[in-house]
């Protein structure tokens, strides 16, 4: 029999090539070749011994917001972006910083355990020893709270958990809920089980999901070990994020303070995170049925889900101070559009040392900052303002970032152009999320950016392992479609303000995906963690210098803004299939469940040996008006297209205008009257999930009220939405009418 | 806003009213209520305080093959026959049954361990320490050896866990595999291991597939215990099952033996099994690279893939006796039709006591062959001839039943009308598995039949328990299909020389579903853990009696034989379906898996911290001429269409020679050459997987020949399949044109 190799031919690749002919968006020809010489040269100058060394320095004690080492940290990056010829300066706030008073955990009963709540100190690792200084590990904002009460265990705390308890006839009300970290993020998790009646909560980190499981432990390999903490915060950031006392104003001196007991950002019920070492009695002392099996972790034992015959103690205190936070803030002076502001930045803080997080962000920003600062020696100088950002405060709650942005609210409403965030940085492929009106932009800087592993581009490599990873469906789309696409920022970083509450187009950037270990917000996050087994050369460090190096650049110089909206509005297309699909699948998963209550399943499910709740039959959701959105997502892909066949047609100088017009489409996007329920956030197309925390809900006014079970609102946010996106519409006419003069 | 609430109309449920006013398939409307009669008195007596007595008389003691407390089972059986009335006599077989004699599993290196290999007794249960009957761990007929070798593990040890193996750069050539119990049935492990020049092997029962992550260990919950081990045959039965030294001819005095040197069927490497206590050193003892994440148990560390730096040396040799196997075979002549026979089986040997497996379905079977007798002083007579057979040496590898059909074959080829066989028996709902052809025959006798817990039929509960469970596209079906869908037999146990040597169309049933935990081929599957743990109450026993008691009734009763052919023709065009999808994602796979090797995927992929051996490029496999086997699918449908229609119109008595070609329906859809290098199974429709031992492959010849990529065998095998199905056609044909005389 024949058997054929296939003849294979790729003509999708032609597509992929670099357009080495074609001009950088934005760019006249002479402009672009211009820029692409002065970018060259730039991405030539982070190096990693340099990175190595800025994170030895940075990382070397711990650094908390409100710490002595925070502030030292903050005055020598002061004094570096000075001494590379940058104009720079701290700027303060003040912000409400709880850090332990109390912390106790204990199980009672015949095997009482009192919890350590201490990471040892490891013989082989440093900074590890540097009790003195190390945040115990806790939960910032936490509620001062005593308690003793049954166990429940809560699996990850997300709302459709607590419906599984129902069905399995297992209540959490007057209970202390055990939750493992992951999935929702951790303020999510007191949040809902104090909606659902528990009086405390203790998050653990189970080595399922942060563990053994995956890899050899710290020191031998570098998965959490077994004492290892996860600390953060749980302040209600889907509320608010910032200084809880000032939402919506800068925390400047004299700015007026809410009480503490009107914040509402505080946790209900109090809370405290522990290793798996510390929950293991815990979770042994669970009775009841047996956990669901995707409840269940790596721990030897059957997990079940409670409640514990014995009571569990918990008691946590803060000592309620607020402390300073330095935003150290660095300017290169725009010469043709000074009011025009490209914004980059990571913060110092952490929660301890900090290698990975912050410090791998860090180091390559300062390393940006000195690499733009030898460009403005050789002769270089932005069309547009490059402002180079440098946080405080992010581990509580975004803190120097959102109070900073706050503060310069109205400046930034007229002046920002957009903002480069980054956090931590490891081993790996591009990660980027952002604003759509920002991804072809992504794209076209990824393409210039070559990855040291591969040495083919950042930008081939993520499509090539995208393609490996994808649904056989998907594959056609990574072959053909020129831009790869970008996620939706939810939060999690210093973008937040920015993109959710003022509408400033952001991206968040970063490298990693090869090393599934972490030490996140644990004493270990340190040096000799990093430089085992993160990004031990620091080449992807540099790689990050480059990349965000490169889009603030390339943003500051273009003579029109790189934004592309037929991106955008093929994406958000997209959110409203999702949202349709979302209100008709509830729809039909409260048929279906009606339909077989009065079949029977049910009974037929009925076993005598265990309890079973079956749900009760619920109101069918009615139809929605999808009209509204449909139209302004038709609209938006016609006014995007016709933008950028406008575009297409142009050359030589940017018309007068436009790129102030483009500077409205972020906030065009955003309605002063914020989302249901929380007004801070303004804008309608992305927003962190009031129940999810990190995760992005897009649309979010439509998709939560549908989630959510509103559905008048649903119908007035698919209004409200939709009037956002005609403002958008109306600025890509006018845009387009500029370009067509 | 209107909140509606949804009418529920179900019309669909009239399709599934029990058709009172119909009579039973095959009968007569005058025969069908006389049956009925019967069938309800039938149904009144299996009684559980009889079948608790039973167990507790059976599994007393250890009874494996070959025991004296076996043939004391035999003989007790055939008492206890014989005391109802009924014509029962032992039918005595020889057959190769080894026992261990030499068992040792070593760590060596600085942490030397020796494993156990031993079942501790417990307070709690009374025969699990019977240690002087008791069969140590051990697997039968694992080849003698004594190996030093370093460890691999390979997760379930099927094929494509060596695939995954190849790309991480392990081989396990010279090496000692471990493997864990699940997937493949335990006799692949040695196999496929051995095919990859491994040199030995450990079977290990991982608390991830059979232990605590499902629930509490035995004693204190159902589960596997951490020093509890899996016993069992490794015969390579996909070959052919039965006396290893007599294939295909019954094992009867003076029998010619295959010399032992040249069996096939015993592994080529010595095999253990162990518990995961045991497995525990050998499993922490390896390094390499991190198991990947669907080959991780429960076992609290990282599961990497190995090799070991340590040796382990494993040696074990068994005493290779020929020993007495006793079946009991028990008849119930026919009146009217004495030389059609219907089969009910269930084994009666145990590798320990075997509370579960088998005696919670013997106990059942007798309880059955006790009411047909008190039935028969009460005045029925059977139609056809009723056999009910007590198989010996079951566990060994189908031992008494296969030398018994291989002995009786050629009157079975003649006699035989169906067989129904049922192994141990558990709580919940109904499972079967069958010849499609008696698909509607298997429901109708579940609608007959009450579920114990819910008072509903366990034909509805089972219905409902699958609507409950389906993937929302396959629930129409469940809610308009009249019949059930009943899955193909794979192997497992005895009816694996009926249906896949001889084609006698057979059902194998039993109920299950509701207790997760199992001691499965354990020293504590015995009456403590089963009155426990299992069917505490035995009325899923009385339900199974009921089930295959009515079963062998209204077959032995029916004027025509209820054989239906449009489940089968509809089951059949199913697979070939599959099939044809399965050619086709080999081929597209291929041509992806190449494709992505040029594009560079596997250079992205690059990790230089990780071994990582990228596929090679690999022949696309060719089209397969699919006609015939559409073809005959195609006319098969219509013929059982046409029998379905004539039969409709049939009333009065059976067309003389109908039931006849009914009973070839079986045997024609075999094919005396069998199936690619095992002739033994003659079934082309039906075969235990090559590669898999228990599970089903259907359309074997052509679904295998396409899995291990042999084209041309794949068009003969198409070409043989469709010539099967064509003499099936055949037979419909003439059948029909009987009805219609």
């Amino acid at each position: 029999m024949r058997q054929l190799f296939a003849i294979l031919v790729f003509a999708a690749l032609t597509a992929h090539a670099m357009d080495a002919g074609e001009p950088l968006r934005g760019y006249t020809v002479e402009a672009s070749a211009t820029e692409a010489q002065w970018e060259r040269k730039f991405r030539e100058m982070p190096d990693p011994e340099r990175l190595r060394r800025t994170m030895e320095r940075l990382a070397a004690r711990p650094h908390n917001a409100g710490s002595p080492y925070d502030k030292d940290n903050a005055e020598w990056l002061l004094a570096q972006l000075k001494s590379y010829g940058l104009e720079a300066q701290i700027e303060q706030f003040d912000a409400l910083v709880p850090t332990p008073k109390l912390r106790l955990l204990e199980l009672n009963g015949p095997a009482k355990y009192t919890a350590k709540l201490e990471e040892p100190t490891l013989a082989v690792d440093p900074t590890s020893g540097q009790k003195q200084e190390q945040l115990p590990t806790y939960n910032a904002y936490s509620h001062d709270g005593d308690v003793t009460a049954p166990l429940v265990y809560v699996n990850y705390g997300a709302p459709e958990d607590y419906e599984q308890l129902e069905r399995l006839g297992v209540s959490v009300r007057g209970a202390i809920v055990i939750a493992r970290y992951g999935k929702t993020w951790r303020g999510i998790k007191p949040k809902v089980a104090a909606d659902h009646g528990a009086v405390g909560c203790i998050i653990y980190s189970d080595p399922r999901d942060d563990g053994y499981y995956d890899g050899g432990q710290y020191p031998e390999g570098g998965m959490r070990p077994a004492e290892g903490v996860q600390r953060g915060s749980v302040m209600d950031m889907p509320i608010y994020p910032g200084d809880p006392q000032t939402p919506g104003e800068g925390a400047v001196p004299g700015a007026k303070l809410i009480p503490l007991d009107q914040v509402k950002v505080i946790t209900r019920i109090p809370v405290l995170p522990i290793s798996y070492t510390d929950a293991k009695p815990f979770l042994e002392a669970l009775q009841g049925p047996v956990a669901p099996e995707n409840w269940r972790g790596a721990l030897p034992f059957t997990y079940r889900v409670g409640p514990s015959a014995v009571t569990a103690h918990l008691a946590v205190q803060s000592n309620w101070d607020r402390k300073p936070l330095y935003d150290v803030i660095a300017r290169i002076p725009g010469t043709r559009h000074p009011d025009q502001w490209v914004i980059r930045g990571n913060h110092h803080d952490a929660w301890v040392n900090g290698a990975d997080d912050p410090v791998a962000g860090t180091s390559p920003e300062l390393e940006e900052a000195r690499a733009l600062g030898q460009l403005l020696q050789q002769g270089w100088r932005p069309a547009r303002t490059i402002v180079y950002c440098f946080w405080d405060g992010e581990e509580f709650g975004l803190l120097g970032s959102t109070e900073w942005a706050e503060a310069h609210a109205e400046e930034l409403r007229r002046h920002a152009v957009a903002y480069i965030n980054s956090d931590g940085n490891e081993r790996g492929y591009l990660q980027a999320e952002g604003s759509h009106s920002l991804e072809n932009f992504v794209n076209g800087v990824a393409k210039d950016i070559i990855d040291p592993e591969t040495n083919m581009s950042v930008w081939e490599r993520l499509r090539l392992v995208r393609l490996s990873k994808a649904a056989p469906g998907k594959r056609a789309e990574l072959r053909s479609r020129p831009d790869l696409r970008i996620g939706a920022l939810g939060s999690g970083s210093d973008y937040t303000v920015f993109i959710d509450h003022l509408g400033v187009p952001s991206v968040d950037i970063g490298y990693g995906g090869e090393d599934k270990g972490t030490q996140y917000h644990s004493i270990y996050d340190d040096i000799y963690f990093y430089e085992h087994f993160e990004d031990t050369t620091f080449v992807y460090g540099r790689a990050l210098a480059q990349t965000a190096g490169t889009m603030a650049m390339r943003l500051a110089d273009a003579d029109i803004l790189p934004m592309q909206f037929t991106d955008l509005a093929e994406t958000v297309r997209g959110y409203v299939t999702e949202v349709k699909t979302l209100a008709d699948s509830e729809r039909e998963a409260a048929m279906e469940r009606n339909t077989e209550i009065s079949e029977g399943v049910y009974r037929a499910l009925y076993d005598p040996k265990k309890k079973m709740v079956p749900p009760q039959p619920e109101p069918v959701p009615p139809y929605l008006n999808f009209a509204p959105l449909d139209q302004a997502s038709a609209d938006l892909t016609q006014a995007a297209a016709e933008y950028e066949a406008a575009y297409g047609k142009w050359s030589g100088n940017a018309p007068t205008g436009l790129n102030a017009k483009l500077m409205q489409t972020g906030e065009a996007l955003t309605d002063p009257q914020g989302l249901p329920s929380r007004p801070w956030y303004e804008n309608l197309i992305y927003a962190p999930g009031f129940y999810t925390g990190y995760e992005v809900k897009t649309l979010p006014g439509v998709r939560e009220a549908i989630e959510q079970k509103q559905w008048t609102t649903a119908n007035t946010e698919i209004e409200r939405t939709a009037a956002a996106l005609e403002r958008e519409v109306d600025l890509l006419h006018s845009a387009t009418l500029l370009l067509q003069k």
